[in-house]
């Protein structure tokens, strides 16, 4: 029989385990008497439901079936005796703060009185979700595609028609229900390498190298995958940013590879600097065998945007010390600052002549969800790899081959971002209408959401140069510091006490990654201009509020 | 500087690796010389392009690149230093026969003479691609969530704009663009958990332990990750069927478990005989840790449906065994032999009674890919946990939010699929008719395979019970087998020359496991009619062909 017993202990915060722990839980954790049985107080056979929430918010009914008589006895599957790897993954962005923000939404469903009235969520970078609008484009290509009756219909203008049927014509029986090629439909994969050989001025792109994926996120674990190897000291070690977009260090965690962590300079607006690439690359070289450098231009969730000459140095690194490049480069549209220009990776490789272009590995990624467009539902993506070794490349279509195909929608989505209304086409005036409006409007935003913050004694905030965030660096008092660490990081107590009081929903700096001592939170730039303002303003009044408090 | 020496070897079969090596190549791969240029004789700077293709089809242009005057030196990322695991991992449904089969297509349209004038892919079950027509609601719904102008159009029946709203109302700012729960959409949880309580007689299916998926393939991964840890002798043992459907191999083999196979019973009907599973089970407890029985019910590739009786005796072996049950049930509309019905394994686990339903841990998956809808492009899908460890639904909960949420279409159609037209809705006599059409003409192209098959002198076919395959056992003569020796599996050859003479596409038994010098194929019953008649005509016709051939 099996011997596991149910362990009694605190429902806590689940993304607390320590990064650094090894295969096992730490001894400090005390299981429970055989049989014992976990029930949190007044949580079970209740018929409430939420969304996502950890174990003290849900009722499991199953679990309560305990309760029908029959004595409940330790499972088979338990937090002791899982995959210890998945244990360690945390990704703040969807963490503890938004399943208390989610219920709060439903409390105020139900009447109960809060000092607010509805939940700001700018935890995440979901443009629709805060109101942004679809481009009419891309979704009346959609509806054609989903429902080819319509193509006989007046209402929809001949360029619109004319994508959807060509996507049509290249998929299986005509259907976007039918599997794609795993490495995504073949038309596609030929605008995505005609859209990067325009955007980078003509350089090559072969449609071979391009994958498409199910969002950006698929396309960097799949990638991390294949490099990913060794044991001990020869375990592949992964150069990430801190702060850092939490994905890289979730999927660091679950497939057991070394993370190496090197700073972005906060004093100098988050910018990259090469000697500590280098310093954080050989402390590494002690202890694992580094192997790839990951890169997000323009930063999340930093907001800021790598000059050429960063990039350059940065390749030229990468080449001195045979790492594998990976540019994660989805915000490539969403550049704001006066100065700033998004410059491809790939770009200035080959700029860089063929000592470069011929050897530095690399892959670069994209997505459907973010610059103008925002439409994360659809987890369209692709990525361009560049000096693969061709036996590599194999395994690498082996693998994605797999899981069958990216949902079609997201690459019918893709090939129309890839490929857009051009001037001289009907939908033209409408697109450019659109899109300039958004990306107007997200320019505005980020320069209103420097200039407030920093008006605020105890924030500080470099400019949003790009992407669609904030990261705004916040002193709190010593009491609240000590006062947190009751319980929880001093910037997790801060944005839980700000979406309790104010009702707006950040992510803690912690989730990210910052410097020892340091606190700060991310905020996207989404909400709708005058929604910004008033979370701006709440903003300010609760830090106010909450440094008096703790001092 | 790297001292990585590229690899001089032929660029063969991407598959045949062999699964039960560790973590290191055999020894006989020796490498070459550093700064060996591996060259596929004549493949290089063409322009051409093709689909999916192994080394030998492809144009490498940035590869080629090594041609522009600077020495090629060896590549950072290898297949003798990329992740071992990911090297073990075979896919057969989109092996290298498919990869030639597209090539062929491509010579086709080119104007190659050839013995066929179209490539008939039978190897996998895409409805749609075979000329299966969507069923017109679920595209209406689609249409109007994609392009919600289209909820003023009088062309639309109001059932289909009802959907629509409820689902938009759903979305974050009312777009099927929004992130949605990583869970999936709530109300389209409480969708599925409605139609399992209908589907198994009401028996109650809580809305928290449904999660939506990316696919039914991602569900079943995400939950092998879960349960997978241990070394050595304390590795995690899944136990699966051979004949089996290749994605549970390749994730054992991704994710470091034991594959423990279990046979099924080819004699009677490709059924599961518990002393069989026993068998399996006692063996493989001597080198690892068994914790998980995985069955296909409806089979994949074998299309047997298993009797309430069978589903019975699995359920007490998995509890007296103290497995975690993982019932993939995505054929489950798929049935059309008389006397056949489907159980699922949750109907029959609540009826033996409290003492297994409050006590066998279980998970469940569906999918919009198969049954009558075939919408695989979609990627939706979900699963039912049922008796998970609260603590363990957390983790769960955590891991599948990296991923931030399925596709929202893929949802979106889910919800189509489990909340169908109901008799008093304007949509269903039209809903009802083509279901009904599909279903009843797999039915009888299930009975048609099996008929047809069996008249074949060496064509030994079981009845098409249920699903979308058909796995008959082929008898090759001895010199085909020596023949194929020389570098293929027989039935990989045997398959090979099929495709090359009939440019009929079938996947070999080899690939989803058989027993030990028996020989199959898998072949869906997907094309229509008259031209699954024909595929057969042409099978049998290559049969003894090839039989009269080598003997």
């Amino acid at each position: 029989d099996q011997p596991a017993a149910e362990a009694e202990r605190p429902a806590g915060n689940m993304n607390t385990d320590d990064q650094s722990a090894q295969s096992e839980e730490p001894q400090s954790r005390v299981p429970g008497p055989p049989g014992a049985h976990f029930t949190p107080a007044g949580s079970h056979c209740s018929s409430s439901v939420s969304l996502c929430a950890p174990p003290p918010l849900l009722c499991f009914r199953s679990h309560c079936s305990a309760m029908n008589g029959v004595p409940q006895r330790g499972k088979l599957l338990t937090l002791d005796n899982m995959n210890p790897k998945v244990k360690r993954v945390e990704y703040a962005v969807r963490g503890p703060i938004v399943q208390r923000a989610v219920q709060i939404e439903k409390e105020l469903r139900e009447g109960v009185k809060k000092p607010f009235t509805e939940v700001i969520k700018a935890n995440i970078g979901d443009a629709h979700a805060m109101g942004q609008k679809p481009i009419t484009f891309l979704r009346q290509v959609l509806a054609l595609c989903s429902y080819p009756e319509l193509l006989k219909d007046n209402q929809f203008p001949e360029d619109a028609k004319k994508r959807a049927q060509r996507i049509l014509e290249a998929c299986g029986g005509h259907s976007i229900g039918a599997y794609s090629a795993s490495q995504g439909i073949e038309c596609i994969r030929h605008d995505v390498a005609h859209f990067i050989e325009k955007r980078d001025g003509g350089i090559p792109s072969n449609p071979d190298n391009i994958y498409l994926s199910t969002g950006a996120s698929d396309a960097i674990v799949t990638i991390l995958k294949l490099l990913v190897s060794g044991e001990g000291r020869d375990r592949t070690g992964v150069m990430i940013s801190i702060p850092q977009y939490p994905l890289y260090s979730a999927a660091l965690a679950e497939l057991d590879a070394v993370q190496i962590s090197y700073y972005l300079d906060e004093d100098k607006c988050w910018s990259l600097d090469v000697k500590e690439l280098r310093r954080a690359l050989y402390a590494a070289r002690q202890h694992c065998n580094p192997r790839v450098l990951c890169i997000i231009n323009p930063g999340n969730p930093t907001g800021q945007v790598q000059s050429r000459q960063c990039i350059e140095d940065v390749i030229r690194f990468a080449k001195e010390e045979n790492l594998f490049l990976m540019a994660d480069e989805v915000y490539q549209d969403n550049v704001y600052a006066e100065g700033c220009q998004f410059h491809s990776f790939k770009k200035v490789l080959f700029e860089m002549g063929p000592e470069y272009s011929s050897k530095v590995e690399m892959a670069s990624f994209h997505s459907t969800s973010k610059c103008y467009m925002g439409e994360c539902g659809f987890r369209g993506g692709y990525m361009e790899v560049i000096n693969m070794d061709p036996e590599v490349k194999a395994q690498l279509t082996k693998l994605v081959s797999v899981r069958l195909c990216p949902p079609v929608p997201g690459q019918a989505l893709l090939d129309l971002v890839v490929n857009p209304p051009q001037p001289d086409e009907p939908s033209y005036a409408t697109f450019m209408k659109e899109r300039t409006a958004v990306l107007a409007a997200l320019a505005e935003k980020a320069k209103l959401t420097e200039q407030i913050f920093n008006t605020v004694p105890g924030i500080t905030c470099n400019p949003v140069q790009g992407a669609m965030y904030t990261f705004p660096r916040i002193s709190l008092p010593q009491k609240a510091i000590d006062k947190a660490k009751e319980g929880q990081v001093p910037d997790m107590f801060y944005c839980m006490k700000l979406l309790e009081e104010e009702g707006i929903c950040l992510v803690p700096g912690s989730g990210f990654g910052q410097r020892e001592g340091t606190f700060h939170f991310r905020m996207t730039i989404l909400p709708p201009t005058e929604k910004l303002k008033l979370v701006l303003k709440k903003i300010k009044d609760f830090h106010l509020r909450f440094t008096k408090e703790f001092s």
